[in-house]
Formats: structure tokens, sequence, C-alpha cells
């Protein structure tokens, strides 16, 4: 079901969607100031010596919450109306939408109801009450997460805050590529690629809004779980397609969408190069990697551009990349497999 | 023994020595644009909530050789002559300034040998290693590392770069405390402390001549491993005092000098307010901190400070604390046995 905002899009394009722009990004930008981290592009000798080129890390798990879900969130609610706020905002999330509505809500003084899946990271659950919101559980296997935030948004007159297809969102987001690009600029270079961990899109589609503008040769990839790789499926053939392996497991929680959204895919599909892939011991070697190399905590699904490229995804060799680290919200265990399997010489 | 530089240094200031000043930080900050990275002051609600006023981490980590000790080692040999440059230089360290000496040499074309204990973390060699750097072993208990290092810069005619009894170093290390006060500047607010994990003390002298200058009111402190607190007991006296306890294991293999040193104390002497200690069951649960709620891995010894300020050494309550986090080179297993029992709720 449309929100009201959504079908307003619609409504003022002829029922055509209406997309965020690359003002929309720079003004995002604006009201993160100082409420986000500007965040670090990391780099180590060890790392552009195995991709044989130069490889640059944005470091998002230092973000507010431990992922750049908090530039979308925030960017959002800030322009909710004051009595649209002081009704609430709802949100579903496995866990760094969650935690970025739950800390924007707190910091904008807007009660925050959260549907998680009761197999979420338990370090993702705790951040999120941490910030005071109300957590309502349900069976990934068995429930609709949409329709039970939906209904919860409509009995309590809150607004929805959807992960990705949510224009505010995707700017929000875009925000990290702004950031990208300025760094660029002031060590004077352009990257060749920039690879990006995905979900449902909405961190790409931003970052497609500011890089296709600021750094228009440079080529754009998402960065998927190998069975999950709607993303480079719907590239290749040009229209949305569905991953149908969502019981296989998978380390990265945070990129378990089933298809590209509707908006992101109508902002990414004209502006990204294609996709590439990770499998679970890739990205346990890349987080292993950070470990060693750049002293940064990252999660599986936010390991998933380092992992790709580290693994030979790309041809980097001699080229300029820059893979962004989305997340760093990993469990402890998780954390130390990561650090009994990888050597750090990925 | 002194080397030319210092004996220039007290030959042109009727035997006394000469210090750096904050204006050498200032032309240290300069020198290391482009090379350096601007590392980002953290905060997160759980640490703030937990000390019940506002903690801001300096994540020295994030540098370019995973600690602070680049930014002195850069300032000190971008400023050799090229035919200094050319005959080398030589350092003697347990691991973060030897990484941070090789790394400077390695970028402005100059031969390095580094004088490491044969008990230094597997990480930090490696870490040296890579940079090309010679590595020359001694036996911490029996050889005197300093006698070993400048005879082998005797022999071969090379620079003998200090740890932190060198004004350049000392300077460069300031920069830490520039970028601080930069930071404070955007984010309008003064800290009440700053606190900096200390060994001979060059950090704190460097961030001392910044922080005095530009925030006269902030109280400065050294952080120490427990029995290592050489800088706290010799602030009491007001004299440099020695500890004994050289045998005591510590997990902070960077900070186990076991005076200040001459130039750092009189300089810290006059500027610093006192001296904070931490055990190791604390520095492993601020690293456990560190990873859940700021996503940056801390060494022990760079976790000092956050250990103390997060143990109730300050009256922190209502006020705004800045710590330094030093460095972020621990092996494996030592996180690994941080994460075993720390839970963050520290």
């Amino acid at each position: 079901m449309a929100t009201m905002a959504e079908s307003m899009d619609r409504a003022t394009d002829g029922g055509r969607l209406t997309l965020p722009n690359y003002s929309d990004v720079c003004a995002a930008a604006k009201r993160l100031v100082g409420r986000a981290v500007r965040t670090p592009l990391l780099e180590s000798v060890s790392l552009n010596e195995h991709i044989g080129g130069r490889l640059l890390i944005k470091a998002e798990p230092l973000q507010c919450t431990g992922s750049f879900k908090f530039r979308g969130a925030y960017n959002c609610i800030s322009q909710l109306a004051p009595t649209d706020r002081a009704r609430g905002v709802v949100a579903y999330s496995s866990g760094n939408h969650a935690q970025a509505v739950a800390a924007a809500a707190y910091m904008l003084d807007a009660p925050a109801t959260i549907v998680m899946p009761n197999n979420a990271p338990a370090v993702k659950v705790a951040g999120t009450r941490r910030y005071g919101a109300e957590i309502i559980s349900y069976d990934r296997a068995s429930e609709d997460r949409e329709a039970l935030a939906e209904g919860l948004a409509r009995e309590k007159g809150a607004t929805l805050v959807r992960p990705y297809e949510n224009n505010n969102v995707i700017a929000g987001q875009g925000t990290v590529g702004l950031e990208i690009a300025a760094e660029c600029r002031v060590q004077e270079f352009a990257p060749d690629f920039v690879v990006v961990p995905t979900g449902g899109g909405g961190l790409m589609a931003g970052c497609a809004l500011a890089l296709s503008a600021e750094l228009p040769d440079t080529a754009l990839y998402t960065a998927e779980p190998a069975d999950y790789d709607d993303h480079a499926r719907s590239f290749t053939v040009g229209t949305r397609q569905q991953v149908h392996e969502m019981k296989v497991a998978t380390l990265c929680d945070a990129l378990l969408a089933e298809e590209p959204g509707e908006r992101t895919f109508a902002i990414n599909s004209s502006r990204v190069t294609g996709g590439v892939t990770a499998d679970d011991a890739s990205v346990l070697r890349a987080m292993a990697a950070a470990f060693y190399h750049l002293k940064l905590v990252i999660e599986p699904g936010g390991a998933a551009a380092l992992a790709a490229v580290l693994n030979g995804a790309l041809e980097t060799a001699g080229k300029t990349t820059v893979v962004v680290a989305s997340g760093g919200n990993v469990d402890p265990d998780v954390f130390r497999r990561a650090l009994e399997n990888g050597t750090g010489n990925v």
C-alpha cells in the first residue's frame, strides 16, 4: 500500500514516480552537519598491494549507530512537521535501519516503534532498545513485516519510514557519495570504481545520484551476497529480478532484500554499471583484513564490497577503487570467527 | 649520549634545552596535510550514559600505520636534508614508532633500520617489515636498545629518530591536539578534560603545546598502566620519577617507559594537571566497549585513557571529556580475549 507521500509523488507526475535528485542529496548533507559523522576514507599499503592498485574504504561503521542508515533516517524524520513528529515513526528492519530510526527519532523527540525479526543479531536489538524505541518482534519465515508495520503506523497515526523506498531516505544515504567525491577532490584523484554493499538499493541509489553528478567517469557497482544477487541479475536483464534463495544461509543479515526497490532501481538502472558478489568465506576474510589493516570493525553485510574487490571481482590492477564499508554492527562470536580464520593476508 | 641536533639545542640556549612550541605544532600540521589521516572524534550514546557526561574519542587507530606515531615520524623525517635522508634513519621501538618510522621513511625514500624487542607483538613486527625496513631484534631484559640504535646510526651515518625525546617528533604528535581543538570549535564546545595514553610523554607533550594554547581552560591528564605510572608520580612530586616494576606484566606494551622524557616532562610538568591509571582488566573492558559502541579496534596501551575514564578515574559526570585512543595494533588473540570478557556494558 502506498503512503500518502508516495501517492502524492505519483499524482504530481502523471502517475510516474517522482524521484530524488542531486540537489536533494546536497540538501540532506546540510541537514546532517553536526549530526552525522563525516567518516574518513581509509587506506592501507597492504590492501593496495593486494589488489595491485589503490583501494580506499569509506568507513561507515564509524557513523552514528554504526551504519550509514542514520543518514537517511535523520534526513527523513527531521523534515516531518512537528505534529507528525509527535505522532511518532514506525520502521521495519533487521537491525541497522532500526537503530538508525530509533536514534534519529530520539534526537528529534519522536516516539519510535520498530518491527524487527526475532532472529536479528543481538547487538542490533540492543542498539535499537538503547534509544528508547518500542520493539515488535516478528517471524521472518511466516509474517509479512511490511504489512505489520503499515498496520501499526495506521493505528498510531505515525509515519512509516521505509528502509529504501523513500525519497528522503535515499537522499540522506547519498551523502556517503557526496563525501566520497569531496575527499577525492581534496586528494586530487578520480576513482575508476565505487563499489557499494546493496540490499534494497537505497545506499547505492543515493550514492549514484551524488556520484553520477560529481564523478561522471567513475563506474559504479553494487556488491551483494553470493545467493542474493537480485541487483546484479536485474542490471543484466534490465528489469527488476527476484531472488528465490531466501532460505540459503548467509552471514550478511543486512543485505537480504529479495528484489531491488522500485524507486532505487529506477535511479540505479541507468547509473550503475553492474553488480559483483561475495560469499561468506570471502566476507569473513575481508572482516579480518579490516581488523589487521584498517582497525575497523565491519559487519558481514558491510564487508560485501570490500570482500568482492579483495577477491578479484573487478579488474582493479593499476586502478583506484573506493569501497563503502556500510556498517559495523556484528555480534562478537561472528567477529571472533573472522579473526580465527583470517590472517589479514587476504 | 646526546645527538648532534640535541647538542646544538643546548648550545644555542646556554646549556638549557630548546623545546618545541605551539607554532612548531602548526608547522607540523601543514607538513602532514594529505599524508596523515585527519582522524574523527567519535561519540556514543551508551558511553555518554555510562560516564553521565559527554565522552569523545579521538580515533588514532585509523591513522596511517595504526597509531598516532606516524605524525611525529613523518614530521621529523620530512625535514631531513636530501643527503641525510639518503643515509637513512634508525629507530628503536616496541612497535608503533617502528611502523611509523618505517612507513614515513618509505614514503620519503629513506632506508630505515628498526631495533625491536624480540617479544614485540607479531602484528607490529609484520607491520614494520611491510614497509621494507631492516629489523634488528634485541632482548628487552638484557640489552640496551638505545645504545644499540645509537651504535647503528653512527655506523651508517644515519639519523636516529627517537620515539619522544625529539622536538620534531613531539611537534608532529601535537597535531592530534590541534585536530581535537579544531573539532571542538566546529562542534562549539570546550572539553573539561583531555586524557592521553602516555609512555615516554611525547603525545601528551605535543597535545599539551596545542591544547594549552587553544583550550587553556581544559584540564589535561596522562593515562598509564597501573604499575607504570611514572608520569602520575612525577607530576605529584614535581620532578621526574622512575618506576621499578618493569618486571610486572601488562598488556599495554606501548606504554612501558620507565620515566618521563627530559624534554617531554619539561613541557608537560607546567601544562598537565595530573595522571590517571588503568589496570589490564579495565583496559580489556574498554577494548570491548570500543568494539561494541565505536566499531574501533584499539590496542591495550591505546585504550588506557578510555579505560581510566570509563572506570571512574575522573569526575566526568556533567562534564565533557575527550580521550585519545592512541593505537590499534593488537594481536588477534588479545582482541578475542577482550571480546570474550567484555559485554560492552562497561
